[in-house]
């Protein structure tokens, strides 16, 4: 699809906007940018820069959070927020997270002379990676209101506590409640995102409207079988906990091929004690399982279950859980994301295209406080947390066109 | 099967002096001894003790071997050797080499006062399993006179080299070659040691003649597919190269099951990235395949190699060879193993049962010279390389009986 000119003017800005922020990084050669790291700082510099440009008044909140604000001139005028994060997973790609902040300052930009019946906000999310202190969304928390203070004292890999990297950001921990906004006064919240995954690129579409983030359950499990010589133990005497984690493994996989959850996954298996000359005695690893419907998920994640336990009975193994977690789905707001699809089949000039994210982001926080969208912009064969991250000028064009589109769609009905 | 009182007697002092070398160790609290570590100081002052109660005059060669001798009396007469390793591995127990060292100077002691048509040496190699400087069988190399000088320069995770080692221990590294006894001399070797393997347990049989050590190949592959996000990536967008890498364990399982060769195993499987929430890019793993018929093994190893080539194709993942070792199969002599199994027959009062060793020993280095024979010792569980090694009194009485009869029955043959 061809750029009108004024669209593939926003379109170049923003790619070039995320090339300089790429430049901000705490490690040479790498984009690497964790919570309030030095390399935080130059970009804020850049970015209120750009948020002047765009007429919106810039303040970074006591969370490390930075946020642009244009007012309605309306009084008890509601927010309309639009945001996602800046921080990055180590050697991370560029459009992770900083597309949807990019994009939400030019579209600000494009409406600075325009009147909207809502205040508008544009926020940079410090933290959603939970690279630093291995806890996930510290920014889009502060924000919707929910930071439990506790969470300050979790301290990072050096021993600094969530409450030293902001009091050396020269911020105020005693004062992150005061980054909350009321939710109240909240209208409503869009994120835009680089999908992550490579389903707009095998459909061929440019962004989809997302309706829910899946649900997530993850298991750690040991499998426990006997440590014996590779040379010596007839195959006939063996307990081996890999050949039984094999199997399991395989099971795992033809749940998920056979749509008993969206997704189903070993991602993490550790031998022990794995050596080429024993029989393994035994196999720690973890399924990931995500769904939509989180009944589904549980009934997805009681298969699996129950597949494992005979298998390992099968084979004198012992299948027992060491940890389990589980996340509910969210499903985004039904008015919104139907505005949202306006939006977009007017940006590409055919139906929109709805989708789901399986994976976590800002707007599950939100979620909580306010109506979410999400707007996903398809990305090069779904390769993110890698440098080879990449999305088309066209999409992005799109991606800004819908954006703009949206909040005007919303300016219509809220007024 | 009781023990007559002077078999108890000397069973009972076999038990006790493998207690007692378990003592010596670099590792408070574990059998932890290798080579030419201070702690083979002590142990060699209580092994030539013992050898020369047995009537064996001492000599510990430049390669550390301790070894003691008698004298037929006859002008020319070869030289028969009984032996096996007096190092370990880290946290070993204390039979594996020791219990064969200890019976040869028992069994030397029983026929002190008897004549013998050949000289009779009972040696305890200073180097079988390898640890300190990753390289097997140091010991037995220079005995038999196949040790490689080049080997001296070999360095430990110190930075101390082999030549070192011998010099720290008051040995000559130069003299090394005259720790080699002469292939012409040689009328055989013996050797005793635990199966460190469940057969005989199995089999409800004391000890066994090793008629051949298993042929082995060793292989190091990768399968290598595509790291992705385990939320965002659709089941059928995946090339998971763990789930592929399950299917090939499997597949090795099951040839060894079908009885393509003795035992197959895959004992060490590395996932890359291995984090929970990615799909594996990929899967580094070893295949152990062990069988007395080195052509058998090489069509297992074929077979292997087609299924997982294939199990790659299908999953557009690749698969490849980084490494490939293999040793031939060792046999014993058969003359040997006849007149072994004849005395096992005598000390057993039952057939005697023949079986194979899939671990390597120091019999394979002594194979390259002379004739050998293998006699194995029942051990609980086939556990080894284990603190919980464990062999009863009575069948410690039995092997003590069966060497004896062998030597006697090999000097009435050679005489």
């Amino acid at each position: 699809m061809a750029l009108a000119t004024d669209q593939r003017s926003s379109a170049t800005r923003v790619m070039e906007r995320c090339a300089r922020l790429a430049e901000f990084t705490e490690e040479p050669g790498h984009i690497t940018r964790t919570y309030l790291s030095s390399s935080m700082l130059g970009l804020h510099r850049e970015v209120s820069d750009w948020m002047r440009e765009a007429g919106l008044e810039v303040r970074v909140d006591n969370a490390g959070n930075i946020v642009g604000r244009r007012l309605s001139g309306t009084r008890d005028a509601k927010v309309f927020t639009i945001g996602s994060h800046l921080d990055t997973v180590p050697n991370a790609g560029r459009y992770d997270g900083i597309l949807g902040v990019i994009v939400g300052i030019e579209a600000a930009g494009i409406l600075r002379h325009e009147s909207l019946p809502f205040d508008l906000e544009v926020v940079g999310f410090s933290e959603e990676e939970g690279v630093r202190f291995n806890m996930p969304f510290i920014g889009s928390r502060a924000y919707a209101g929910t930071f439990d203070s506790s969470l300050l004292s979790l301290s990072d890999a050096h021993g600094e506590t969530v409450a030293d990297a902001i009091r050396f950001f020269g911020l105020n921990p005693d004062m992150i409640g005061e980054a909350a906004v009321s939710s109240e006064d909240l209208l409503g919240f869009l994120e835009v995102h680089i999908e992550q995954g490579p389903v707009l690129q095998q459909r061929g579409m440019p962004v989809a409207a997302v309706e829910h983030i899946s649900g997530q359950t993850r298991l750690h499990a040991v499998v426990t079988g006997e440590t014996r010589h590779a040379g010596t133990t007839p195959m006939n005497a063996r307990h081996d906990a890999l050949a039984g984690a094999s199997e399991i493994v395989l099971a795992v996989e033809r749940l998920g091929i056979e749509g008993a959850a969206d997704v189903m996954t070993v991602g993490r298996l550790v031998v022990s004690p794995n050596v080429p000359n024993c029989v393994p005695g035994s196999v720690a690893l973890t399924v990931d399982i995500r769904h939509a419907e989180d009944a589904r998920r549980a009934k997805a994640e009681a298969q699996l279950m129950q597949k494992a336990e005979r298998i390992a009975t099968d084979r004198g193994l012992m299948f027992h859980l060491t940890d389990r977690r589980e996340t509910p789905c969210v499903l985004c707001n039904g008015d919104l994301t139907d505005c949202l699809a306006e939006s977009i089949a007017v940006a590409t000039e055919q139906p929109a295209f709805r989708h789901f994210s399986g994976a976590g982001h800002d707007t599950m926080v939100m979620a909580q406080v306010t109506r979410t969208a999400m707007l996903f912009v398809r990305c090069r064969d779904g390769i993110s947390h890698n440098p080879e991250e990449s999305v088309t000028i066209e999409d992005v064009g799109v991606a800004v066109e819908a954006t703009v589109d949206f909040l005007r769609r919303l300016g219509r009905r809220a007024s």
